[in-house]
């Protein structure tokens, strides 16, 4: 036993004041707004939810938010209070804000006008940091709205299938709601990513087979054993991920009172893509983004321009034939494995979004995301994944491209944090050692 | 090369608009509120800012803020929007908001009302989860503010003596705002975290000698080369660590109307503790917490409880025979290396403080903190490093001990993220490997 410490004999029950209840709202019936249609945005086909995620064209379904009756979009603003994080723009969203616990915790990220990063990138640089989401990653916000909706309609057991950061936002997240949750990975990943992952003791599965496969699998076998799978393009999450740039958006308006011009985003899946183009669409549906501005104007449409590794680029490597349809490709290696998706479920519709907008699809090499990645962390003191520095590479490129301006503002969506991946090797680290006695000579 | 890849030749410079005016302000002069007092809140000695952060008397000074003029305390209020972080609090900051850069980026850190943790906290738990500032600690708030007077007062290099989170954080601020900066850590810190502070690419000497002597030579020594070093318990941290409590405060008093009960604080050297005790003192000298109030009424003083782990507990020891005085102690080794400070600084302050909002000092051991930060994760989907979890640990003991009532709010402080610790041992996790085939089967 140590100093000071005694046997653990347990506590007094806790017993909760009538005063406070706003505090008891842990197990009041959760609330849902009437879920909208599911939508296609390719053929235009509507069905009911719930249904199944995607369309009988095959591509991936929406939610058709917001509601498209003219006076109610007119209610829609921009939130003036940020402090919700996530559900500071609940009109947009589909469930109600919860009362507490995690799923309150996600958004809320800042973003980070950068100055020193400017000649790097040819254009006014503001990071979003959405490393700083409760489990990392911008997959929180997704996480939250998708277990909410799951929630409401009775769900008590979620799944996932991912590489990293979604299987630990949805551990995170289904552990806070008291839900079971089952994990499915390749059976190749890292250790280290196993390891974080079952910080929150999912169930975890190791799968031997493709990947893509997979994907879609999860999704069917799970419903028939009464386990939501909430994977990267689920309606429920991609409804969440809208909020990444409407939050963004929020910010940058705040302080220039102007949108950005450009937003560059890295890219996978293609379903965060799918809620930025999903949140840009309801903007402009809402009035808040003005479809004739000229471009530069305060409320003109930001460009969304999507960023791969070059190693695995389908979407881009669609974008650079001039086609439609984004088709699997063959993966090599890239330091940016949270992105390296070679048959992303929604990477068609992550390409039509970004072209609606006016912007691209781009891949960067591994040496421009590592020199990316050093700079935000010498220049600007942010310490991100190696798949997030592609938004910076990225923007680079698209500054060198023509495809941004040099006075115009981007945002680079940081989508995860550098903190859980292992620091490279120690000898890049310059140390001295020195005698406390000769500490003033050494200063 | 890489597919879709090509050659990196420049970018064309970045010429602002003029009408960006908003995004121009990086060089601006930077402005600072006349620098208050620096006062010994124990002999009651002041002087004249800049001076040694010591008094004669031998213990720490911080700022007299708020100014003691009854009128300008009048002005001060609760923030209305938090999305300044740090910065809502700027009434009772040293500094002027900075333009941007990390320097804005440091709190709006979320309080996570945590009900899953009641019963085995014995009291309703909300955790303030600091592990989402920039750096992944507290200590971002702290950086934030003390860089920005050195950069006013005309500083031009920086430094730390640090065991890890101090010492990323100021690397990383300095990196952000231009500044030379070195870090001094003692010459055994684990490579893991010489490299997380590598990545910001500080000067860095591992210095050989006594660490509690290192503190206190490196300021002297520091201000003969003409290196500002921004230690645990400078003055100007300090007073950005005054925002963790004040912000925490804010939101439990947004949610519920009411102040909490008691807060729960990891503590080492003090300095946290310190910025604590002094934010709740201005709160109560502005008349936002009512020093006659009863306890439990909305705006009565919160208990500000001090945590330390047990191997390495001096101000825990102090507290528990009663005495005014910190003295070092021999450190035990403990999980929570990051509060491990044996020879404290701020310690007979942070005491001082703690008593004079009706708390206390107490210790938990190793397993205690293991099993807290299991609850964290496997319960609130939380991950903190080992230090922060004494935070849930210590509240299960007070509440044990009556220090805090089963009818209570208690504010648990997650000083720092658990991203930046190595995961346990693989085979921790329970993992399934299962073929594509059989997917259906073993879910």
């Amino acid at each position: 036993m140590n100093r000071l410490d005694v046997p653990d004999e347990g506590v007094p029950e806790y017993e909760p004041r009538a005063d406070r209840d706003a505090f008891l709202d842990a197990d009041a019936t959760r609330t849902m707004q009437p879920l909208p249609m599911l939508a296609c945005y390719a053929c235009g086909e509507t069905v009911e939810a719930p249904a199944s995620p995607r369309c009988s064209c095959g591509e991936p379904r929406w939610y058709e938010t917001p509601p498209t009756a003219a006076d109610d979009v007119a209610d829609i603003e921009w939130p003036s209070d940020l402090d919700a994080g996530t559900w500071a723009f609940a009109d947009l969203l589909l469930a109600d804000p919860p009362a507490d616990g995690l799923a309150t915790a996600s958004g809320g990220t800042p973003l980070v006008r950068t100055p020193a990063l400017d000649d790097y990138a040819g254009a006014a640089v503001s990071v979003a940091d959405e490393g700083r989401n409760p489990t990392g990653s911008f997959k929180d916000r997704g996480t939250a709205v998708g277990i909410e909706i799951a929630l409401a309609e009775g769900a008590d057991a979620v799944g996932t299938v991912s590489h990293g950061n979604m299987a630990m936002s949805v551990a995170a997240h289904a552990a806070a709601a008291g839900l079971e949750c089952t994990v499915c990975i390749p059976s190749d990943i890292s250790d280290e990513r196993i390891r974080h992952i079952g910080r929150y003791d999912p169930r975890i599965l190791r799968i031997d087979g493709d990947y893509g496969r997979l994907y879609h699998d999860a999704i069917e076998a799970g419903a028939e054993r009464g386990i939501r799978f909430i994977n990267s393009d689920s309606p429920g999450r991609v409804a969440g991920q809208k909020t990444t740039v409407l939050e963004a958006l929020a910010q940058h308006r705040r302080r220039t009172g102007m949108l950005p011009d450009a937003i560059v985003l890295p890219t996978s899946s293609g379903g965060h893509a799918s809620g930025a183009y999903k949140g840009l669409s309801e903007l402009q549906a809402a009035g808040l983004i003005d479809t004739d501005a000229k471009p530069g104007a305060a409320d003109a449409m930001p460009r969304l321009h999507l960023v791969q590794a070059a190693a695995c680029a389908p979407i881009a490597e669609a974008a650079a034939r001039g086609a439609e349809t984004v088709d699997p490709v063959e993966p090599g290696e890239t330091i940016a494995y949270s992105i390296a998706n070679p048959d992303p479920p929604s990477g068609t519709r992550a390409l039509f979004g970004a072209r609606e907008t006016g912007g691209t699809a781009i891949a960067v090499a591994d040496d421009a995301i590592r020199e990316a990645k050093r700079r935000l962390a010498t220049t600007a003191g942010l310490t991100v994944e190696a798949a997030s520095a592609t938004s910076l590479a990225g923007a680079r490129r698209l500054a060198r491209d023509g495809e941004i301006g040099p006075d115009e503002d981007v945002i680079c969506i940081a989508t995860g944090s550098g903190f859980k991946e292992s620091v490279g090797d120690p000898t890049d680290v310059r140390t001295e050692t020195v005698a406390l006695e000769a500490l003033s000579d050494a200063l």
